[in-house]
Protein backbone atom coordinates (compact mmCIF):
# COMPACT_ATOMS: atom_id res chain seq x y z
CA UNK A 1 0.00 0.00 0.00
CA UNK A 2 1.47 3.11 -1.34
CA UNK A 3 0.96 6.20 1.62
CA UNK A 4 0.64 9.68 0.48
CA UNK A 5 0.22 12.59 3.05
CA UNK A 6 -0.90 16.02 2.39
CA UNK A 7 0.20 19.00 4.23
CA UNK A 8 -1.74 22.10 4.32
CA UNK A 9 -2.70 24.99 6.72
CA UNK A 10 -6.46 26.04 7.02
CA UNK A 11 -9.57 23.72 7.45
CA UNK A 12 -11.55 23.53 4.28
CA UNK A 13 -14.52 24.60 5.17
CA UNK A 14 -16.93 24.47 1.53
CA UNK A 15 -18.95 21.38 1.84
CA UNK A 16 -18.73 20.22 -1.65
CA UNK A 17 -14.96 20.30 -1.38
CA UNK A 18 -15.37 17.71 1.58
CA UNK A 19 -17.86 15.66 -0.75
CA UNK A 20 -14.98 15.79 -4.06
CA UNK A 21 -12.36 15.12 -2.18
CA UNK A 22 -14.51 11.92 -0.33
CA UNK A 23 -14.69 10.44 -4.30
CA UNK A 24 -11.44 10.40 -4.87
CA UNK A 25 -9.95 9.09 -1.65
CA UNK A 26 -12.27 6.17 -2.02
CA UNK A 27 -11.53 5.69 -5.51
CA UNK A 28 -7.66 6.11 -4.92
CA UNK A 29 -8.30 3.57 -1.31
CA UNK A 30 -7.50 0.05 -2.98
CA UNK A 31 -4.02 1.14 -3.96
CA UNK A 32 -2.95 4.01 -2.25
CA UNK A 33 -3.57 5.67 1.54
CA UNK A 34 -3.98 9.21 1.83
CA UNK A 35 -3.44 10.80 4.99
CA UNK A 36 -4.61 14.89 5.44
CA UNK A 37 -2.32 16.51 8.25
CA UNK A 38 -3.89 20.26 8.61
CA UNK A 39 -1.52 23.02 9.95
CA UNK A 40 -3.24 25.86 12.07
CA UNK A 41 -0.61 28.48 10.56
CA UNK A 42 2.43 28.66 9.00
CA UNK A 43 5.09 27.67 11.89
CA UNK A 44 2.80 24.53 12.71
CA UNK A 45 3.20 23.09 9.46
CA UNK A 46 7.09 23.43 9.74
CA UNK A 47 6.35 21.50 12.49
CA UNK A 48 4.38 19.02 10.82
CA UNK A 49 7.05 18.71 8.30
CA UNK A 50 9.74 18.09 10.94
CA UNK A 51 9.77 14.28 11.06
CA UNK A 52 8.64 13.88 6.98
CA UNK A 53 11.06 12.75 4.33
CA UNK A 54 10.34 12.44 0.56
CA UNK A 55 8.90 16.40 0.56
CA UNK A 56 6.81 17.73 -2.55
CA UNK A 57 6.69 21.38 -2.46
CA UNK A 58 3.58 22.41 -4.55
CA UNK A 59 5.02 25.47 -5.05
CA UNK A 60 4.24 28.24 -7.98
CA UNK A 61 7.85 29.06 -9.05
CA UNK A 62 8.23 25.24 -9.61
CA UNK A 63 8.46 23.17 -12.46
CA UNK A 64 4.96 22.81 -14.59
CA UNK A 65 4.43 19.06 -16.43
CA UNK A 66 1.38 17.62 -18.14
CA UNK A 67 -0.36 14.93 -16.42
CA UNK A 68 1.80 11.97 -18.36
CA UNK A 69 5.40 13.64 -17.47
CA UNK A 70 3.83 13.69 -13.80
CA UNK A 71 2.81 10.18 -13.58
CA UNK A 72 6.04 9.05 -14.52
CA UNK A 73 7.60 10.99 -12.04
CA UNK A 74 5.30 10.69 -9.22
CA UNK A 75 5.12 6.77 -9.72
CA UNK A 76 9.20 6.79 -9.50
CA UNK A 77 9.23 8.96 -7.39
CA UNK A 78 6.94 6.30 -5.17
CA UNK A 79 9.56 3.41 -5.50
CA UNK A 80 12.90 5.34 -4.75
CA UNK A 81 11.21 6.94 -1.72
CA UNK A 82 9.87 3.36 -0.33
CA UNK A 83 6.47 4.02 -1.55
CA UNK A 84 5.79 7.07 1.16
CA UNK A 85 5.73 10.54 -0.15
CA UNK A 86 4.87 14.23 1.62
CA UNK A 87 2.93 16.88 -0.75
CA UNK A 88 3.21 20.35 0.75
CA UNK A 89 0.67 22.90 -0.26
CA UNK A 90 1.88 26.58 1.02
CA UNK A 91 -0.34 29.37 2.23
CA UNK A 92 -1.30 32.64 0.96
CA UNK A 93 2.16 34.46 1.82
CA UNK A 94 3.96 31.29 -0.34
CA UNK A 95 6.03 28.76 0.69
CA UNK A 96 8.48 28.83 3.43
CA UNK A 97 12.35 28.80 2.53
CA UNK A 98 13.34 25.62 4.92
CA UNK A 99 10.53 23.32 3.51
CA UNK A 100 11.61 24.39 0.07
CA UNK A 101 15.32 23.89 0.74
CA UNK A 102 14.28 20.80 1.81
CA UNK A 103 12.04 19.39 -0.76
CA UNK A 104 13.21 16.82 -3.32
CA UNK A 105 11.03 18.32 -6.57
CA UNK A 106 9.02 21.71 -7.02
CA UNK A 107 6.11 20.85 -8.68
CA UNK A 108 3.76 24.12 -10.30
CA UNK A 109 0.51 22.89 -11.32
CA UNK A 110 -0.07 25.95 -13.27
CA UNK A 111 1.54 29.48 -14.18
CA UNK A 112 -2.44 30.86 -12.25
CA UNK A 113 -2.84 31.04 -8.45
CA UNK A 114 -5.60 28.77 -7.22
CA UNK A 115 -7.15 28.82 -3.73
CA UNK A 116 -5.72 26.18 -1.72
CA UNK A 117 -9.13 24.39 -1.48
CA UNK A 118 -8.80 23.93 -5.60
CA UNK A 119 -4.81 23.03 -4.95
CA UNK A 120 -6.39 19.90 -2.35
CA UNK A 121 -9.09 19.00 -4.89
CA UNK A 122 -6.65 19.26 -8.13
CA UNK A 123 -3.57 17.23 -6.24
CA UNK A 124 -5.94 14.65 -5.60
CA UNK A 125 -7.04 14.23 -9.22
CA UNK A 126 -3.82 14.10 -10.43
CA UNK A 127 -2.87 11.33 -8.23
CA UNK A 128 -5.63 9.50 -9.08
CA UNK A 129 -5.06 10.44 -12.97
CA UNK A 130 -1.02 9.20 -12.09
CA UNK A 131 -2.11 6.22 -11.03
CA UNK A 132 -4.55 5.34 -13.76
CA UNK A 133 -1.78 6.34 -16.71
CA UNK A 134 0.46 4.07 -15.01
CA UNK A 135 -2.18 1.55 -15.41
CA UNK A 136 -3.51 2.50 -18.85
CA UNK A 137 -6.88 1.81 -18.13
CA UNK A 138 -8.27 4.88 -20.14
CA UNK A 139 -9.47 7.72 -17.49
CA UNK A 140 -6.75 9.60 -19.28
CA UNK A 141 -6.70 10.22 -23.31
CA UNK B 1 -23.49 43.79 -17.12
CA UNK B 2 -20.97 41.65 -18.59
CA UNK B 3 -22.17 38.54 -20.47
CA UNK B 4 -20.33 35.77 -20.45
CA UNK B 5 -21.20 32.34 -21.66
CA UNK B 6 -19.83 29.16 -20.97
CA UNK B 7 -19.77 26.55 -23.89
CA UNK B 8 -19.15 22.84 -23.14
CA UNK B 9 -19.89 19.31 -23.52
CA UNK B 10 -21.80 16.54 -21.17
CA UNK B 11 -23.83 17.78 -18.38
CA UNK B 12 -22.65 17.77 -14.81
CA UNK B 13 -22.93 15.21 -13.06
CA UNK B 14 -21.86 15.57 -9.49
CA UNK B 15 -23.33 17.44 -6.68
CA UNK B 16 -20.95 19.13 -5.32
CA UNK B 17 -19.82 20.40 -8.32
CA UNK B 18 -22.92 22.21 -9.06
CA UNK B 19 -22.66 23.74 -5.45
CA UNK B 20 -19.38 25.31 -6.19
CA UNK B 21 -20.61 26.84 -9.42
CA UNK B 22 -22.97 28.33 -7.73
CA UNK B 23 -21.32 29.61 -5.22
CA UNK B 24 -18.64 31.58 -7.60
CA UNK B 25 -22.05 32.55 -9.77
CA UNK B 26 -23.57 33.89 -7.02
CA UNK B 27 -20.84 36.18 -6.25
CA UNK B 28 -20.20 37.33 -9.70
CA UNK B 29 -24.19 38.22 -10.36
CA UNK B 30 -23.87 41.73 -9.08
CA UNK B 31 -21.59 42.37 -12.46
CA UNK B 32 -21.47 39.64 -14.46
CA UNK B 33 -24.31 37.09 -16.34
CA UNK B 34 -22.87 33.42 -16.73
CA UNK B 35 -24.56 31.54 -18.97
CA UNK B 36 -23.90 28.15 -19.57
CA UNK B 37 -24.54 26.74 -22.67
CA UNK B 38 -24.18 23.04 -22.55
CA UNK B 39 -24.22 20.49 -25.93
CA UNK B 40 -24.89 16.76 -25.46
CA UNK B 41 -22.16 16.31 -28.25
CA UNK B 42 -19.32 17.67 -30.41
CA UNK B 43 -21.35 18.41 -33.64
CA UNK B 44 -23.95 20.43 -31.26
CA UNK B 45 -20.91 22.11 -29.46
CA UNK B 46 -20.32 23.78 -32.91
CA UNK B 47 -23.64 23.94 -34.05
CA UNK B 48 -24.14 25.85 -30.34
CA UNK B 49 -20.90 28.32 -31.54
CA UNK B 50 -21.94 29.37 -34.49
CA UNK B 51 -23.89 32.37 -33.59
CA UNK B 52 -21.36 33.60 -31.00
CA UNK B 53 -18.71 35.76 -31.61
CA UNK B 54 -15.64 36.68 -29.47
CA UNK B 55 -15.07 33.00 -29.01
CA UNK B 56 -12.08 32.05 -26.26
CA UNK B 57 -10.86 28.15 -26.57
CA UNK B 58 -9.36 26.77 -23.40
CA UNK B 59 -6.60 24.70 -25.06
CA UNK B 60 -4.19 22.38 -23.60
CA UNK B 61 -1.65 23.56 -27.02
CA UNK B 62 -2.87 27.22 -25.65
CA UNK B 63 -1.00 30.33 -24.01
CA UNK B 64 0.20 29.76 -20.18
CA UNK B 65 -0.83 32.85 -18.44
CA UNK B 66 -0.62 34.03 -14.76
CA UNK B 67 -3.61 34.91 -12.35
CA UNK B 68 -2.91 38.61 -13.15
CA UNK B 69 -1.82 38.45 -16.81
CA UNK B 70 -5.10 36.46 -17.04
CA UNK B 71 -6.91 39.47 -15.40
CA UNK B 72 -5.83 41.96 -17.69
CA UNK B 73 -6.07 40.31 -21.08
CA UNK B 74 -9.82 38.89 -19.72
CA UNK B 75 -10.83 43.15 -18.77
CA UNK B 76 -9.28 44.34 -21.93
CA UNK B 77 -11.27 41.75 -24.09
CA UNK B 78 -14.46 42.65 -22.38
CA UNK B 79 -13.71 46.05 -23.54
CA UNK B 80 -12.92 45.88 -27.33
CA UNK B 81 -15.47 42.95 -27.77
CA UNK B 82 -18.41 44.89 -25.99
CA UNK B 83 -18.90 42.91 -22.77
CA UNK B 84 -19.31 39.57 -24.23
CA UNK B 85 -17.60 36.76 -24.05
CA UNK B 86 -17.91 33.24 -25.10
CA UNK B 87 -15.39 30.43 -23.29
CA UNK B 88 -15.48 27.18 -24.96
CA UNK B 89 -14.47 23.99 -23.12
CA UNK B 90 -13.62 20.91 -25.51
CA UNK B 91 -14.20 17.17 -25.02
CA UNK B 92 -12.12 14.76 -24.31
CA UNK B 93 -11.04 14.47 -28.35
CA UNK B 94 -9.45 17.66 -28.22
CA UNK B 95 -10.81 20.91 -29.62
CA UNK B 96 -12.42 20.92 -32.84
CA UNK B 97 -10.45 22.89 -35.26
CA UNK B 98 -12.88 24.61 -36.74
CA UNK B 99 -13.94 26.16 -33.78
CA UNK B 100 -10.03 26.99 -32.97
CA UNK B 101 -9.76 29.24 -35.73
CA UNK B 102 -12.59 31.17 -35.05
CA UNK B 103 -11.21 31.64 -31.54
CA UNK B 104 -9.48 35.25 -31.11
CA UNK B 105 -7.60 33.35 -28.06
CA UNK B 106 -6.31 30.21 -26.98
CA UNK B 107 -5.61 29.80 -22.94
CA UNK B 108 -3.87 27.08 -21.31
CA UNK B 109 -5.25 26.47 -18.01
CA UNK B 110 -2.44 24.19 -17.02
CA UNK B 111 0.33 21.44 -19.02
CA UNK B 112 -1.78 18.98 -17.05
CA UNK B 113 -4.86 17.27 -18.56
CA UNK B 114 -8.46 18.35 -15.88
CA UNK B 115 -11.98 16.84 -16.20
CA UNK B 116 -14.03 18.95 -17.51
CA UNK B 117 -15.76 19.32 -14.13
CA UNK B 118 -12.89 20.41 -12.86
CA UNK B 119 -11.90 23.05 -15.98
CA UNK B 120 -15.67 24.43 -15.42
CA UNK B 121 -14.75 25.01 -11.64
CA UNK B 122 -11.28 26.36 -12.50
CA UNK B 123 -12.40 28.51 -15.22
CA UNK B 124 -15.33 30.37 -12.83
CA UNK B 125 -12.63 30.55 -10.04
CA UNK B 126 -10.30 32.36 -12.56
CA UNK B 127 -12.96 34.92 -14.07
CA UNK B 128 -14.09 35.62 -10.41
CA UNK B 129 -10.43 36.21 -9.38
CA UNK B 130 -9.62 38.26 -11.96
CA UNK B 131 -12.41 40.36 -11.67
CA UNK B 132 -11.00 40.85 -8.23
CA UNK B 133 -7.14 41.48 -8.80
CA UNK B 134 -8.83 44.10 -11.26
CA UNK B 135 -10.77 45.83 -8.42
CA UNK B 136 -7.45 45.48 -6.16
CA UNK B 137 -9.88 43.94 -3.71
CA UNK B 138 -7.41 42.20 -1.78
CA UNK B 139 -9.24 38.53 -2.25
CA UNK B 140 -5.92 37.82 -4.93
CA UNK B 141 -2.47 38.30 -3.23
Amino acid sequence: MFKVKILTVGKSREIWLKEALEEYEKRLSRILKLEWSIAKDRPQLIDLAKNETALIALDLQGELLSSEDFSQKFTLALIEKGARLTFIIGDADGFPDELLNRSFWRWSLSPLTFTHQMVRLILIEQIYRALEIEKKSGYHR
